[in-house]
């Protein structure tokens, strides 16, 4: 089975234009095959107070309306992709990019309404969602997809999806046609024993220390979903996931070095 | 030889989704392998105006500046195309977006300062500037590219280039290895006799009646780069060249029933 290394930043990479390079200059030299998912960051937000766009929030919950969607699809798919792409290209990493829309990767459900309507969200059924014929067609041929945190619902409509879900969605999708590394990279050097010391990284996590953590409120609420996404793409047959910060990029790819490894194993 | 169709559309077509959605549905029911090149649309400039970025004139040219940069790139390769390929998808047209950086599918260089310094435009050298192998790898993957007016320099920075002209480069670069139609849509019938008269169209036009049309300043100021390009493609070994409206892309693509059609040969 071939090695495939999913990537995911969030958007405080995406908008320091030093740190993306540097982590740009680290994702290219990954062996093997290889795709990046990438966040918005703050740059919708800028884009869309220029534009005069509100956030629209209910219930402390931002909404995609029509004119937000239409800005993440400009910020996101536009000015953020075709940047690292042609960063990429500039690094001899031949990178291609994308949305779930482009030769239909990732199809999605606009989320159904019960108390909230969140608007143009989409959320992503499950492996099956996934075009992993044509997303393995692409890595054949030499090319690196950059993957926008945008899906489409099949019916002409694009959908704002988290790009944490894209990235473990698109691992267990290939889960058992490669052997697949999940790399998150955030802020932090890892999961935190200590949320104020930085270094109190916890080098291995499995899911009674998870859930022992969980219960005395050292995992941020920010953390949890992420997390629980990355337990389950293991429990569905995913190689690998390390939780890490992306300068430390290649020592994650290389056996977790770095950053907090994920394991269903009992310590 | 297998047959390409490579359609360009312009603004006036983005720019009305009623006209666009009837378009894309002809563009979807072409047979065989195909490739669409789509012009920016007034959106960017409506666009620019609500970010407060002026349009940069010089000598009446508009200058591509570093904010129009970003705005091109939002616009052009993120609203627009992935609107393009939200509904095309729909149709059951499996589009891949693309610009000129993606998969390295078109190099150009930033124009040189003469006179006029144009910023962040690129011009394509020639058909050496197209990544065939990579584009062909996508139409042998049932993949339809929808490609923005977007290039990049290969160090790292994007360019706006003009769509007639990334149309008319890919058709030649592909002349050898396809039977090429290139098919122009504006918003005309086709070439006219009387600019007046919207049923005058030259149903045929070879080198010697254009440049009589020219002499006589028939052929508009706007047309005549179009024409030149397309002249250019046909010397350069591409099948066909059709110019006309694109309410009648099927009949363009079939025999140039529609609008009017190019030819080398003297009549």
């Amino acid at each position: 089975m071939q090695d495939l290394t999913i990537v995911k930043i969030g958007g405080n990479v995406v908008d320091s234009p030093v740190e993306l390079l540097q982590f740009l200059r680290d994702f290219a030299a990954l062996p093997g095959f290889k795709l990046l998912v990438h966040g918005g960051g703050k740059i919708a937000t800028t884009m869309g107070q220029r534009l005069g766009i509100e956030p629209n929030m209910v219930d402390g919950r931002r909404i995609t309306d029509t004119e937000t969607l239409e800005l993440v699809t400009m910020v996101y798919g536009g000015l953020v992709n075709k940047n690292i792409v042609a960063q990429l290209q500039a690094l001899s990493s031949n990178a291609i990019g994308l949305t779930g829309a482009d030769a239909n990767c990732i199809r999605a459900t606009k989320r159904p309404v019960k108390t909230i309507d969140y608007g143009f969200v989409g959320d992503v059924a499950g492996a099956e969602a996934i075009n992993t014929t044509t997303l393995s067609a692409l890595f054949q041929a030499g090319l690196v997809p950059v993957l926008a945190p945008l899906t489409h619902d099949g019916q002409g409509i694009m959908l704002n999806t988290n790009a944490d879900t894209i990235a473990s969605v698109l691992a267990v999708a290939f889960a058992s046609l490669y052997r697949v590394k999940l790399l998150y990279c955030f802020e932090k050097k890892g999961v935190l024993l200590n949320p104020e010391d930085d270094d109190s990284v916890v080098r291995h996590l499995n899911p009674a220390k998870f859930e022992e953590m969980r219960m005395t409120g050292q995992v941020s609420k920010g953390m949890l979903p992420k997390l629980d996404n990355a337990f389950h793409a293991l429990q569905q047959g995913v190689y690998q996931v390390v939780i890490g910060q992306s300068h430390y990029l290649q020592e994650m790819a290389s056996d977790a070095q770095e950053g907090t490894l994920l394991s269903l194993q009992a310590s």
